[in-house]
């Protein structure tokens, strides 16, 4: 993958799951070289241009499946929308309704997303999980999109939960 | 309140909303007072020892209330675990339950956690409530417990469904 291919790559259903702006990922990639866990190749591109493409070096590779392979402690939670909520008895109550009818509406689109993405996991219709499956053995394929769709069913499902807890708040903003 | 008191309120229950490092907040409390948001006051503690004291200023009160009352774009999804599960095919079935486990423990801690203080609140037995009720009219005081008590509701419910989900996830690698 080339950096402009990751760019395309944190834009698409990545992002739904790990932000990365364009910013922060080609000083990674020189980072990540420096370290040894990729490598960078020279490849033509037209007559006078070229793009680096890099590829995970095996010392990469055995420390992602190290990291993957132990838990972690959790992220320390910053939830901006949280304070907003925990403090809308300071805020006139028709405002604090139209907060949470954003929120929703972000997190029903959210969940809608995160379902059709599911979907086409299940599908085995993705240009990433496609290619993957080239170099695993056909019997495992339908076992790894069916472990990949069940994360995007569980974001889908805290988007729902979400939606449906802002639902009721409404109603208790009401009383 | 103090530097000190406020390293105690994100120790306790406004931790699990919002991190904040004992090292961050010295120098926002300096960076808020000079944009005028907070105002310090030098306290004697003791024969020789004096503390800072700060309280909201009427310009902060107002920044804080114009931010509670408009919807704001949600943060950028930053979740190692989601990375985790999302490459579980990379690793050992077993490594991968155990990550699970280790998740659906840590999940239901923080469920039973946000229960017990939605509890409290609706009892309206916690400090920073307690203090913030003494100035608000006791006729609004059920309702205000109530919407805090539901934040905590939120939570937990979250935490439930992603501990459900982990489940169903453990059993997908068992097949």
């Amino acid at each position: 993958m080339s950096g402009y291919d990751l760019v395309r790559f944190f834009d698409g259903s990545t992002g739904w799951i790990w932000a990365a702006p364009q910013s922060q990922i080609y000083p990674m990639l020189r980072r990540m070289e420096q370290a040894g866990l990729i490598s960078g190749d020279e490849e033509a591109r037209g007559p006078r241009l070229t793009r680096t493409v890099y590829s995970v070096t095996p010392k990469g590779h055995g420390e992602l499946v190290a990291w993957l392979g132990v838990a972690h402690d959790a992220a320390p939670p910053r939830d901006p929308f949280m304070v907003q909520a925990l403090n809308f008895d300071m805020i006139d109550a028709g405002d604090a309704a139209a907060v949470l009818e954003a929120f929703i509406a972000e997190q029903e689109k959210a969940a809608a997303e995160a379902e059709a993405h599911r979907d086409r996991l299940l599908r085995r219709d993705t240009a990433l999980l496609k290619e993957r499956l080239t170099r695993r053995d056909p019997e495992d394929h339908e076992r790894i999109a069916r472990l990949k769709a069940h994360v995007f069913d569980g974001i889908a499902r805290v988007a729902r939960v979400r939606a449906e807890w802002a639902r009721e708040g409404q109603r208790l903003l009401e009383e």
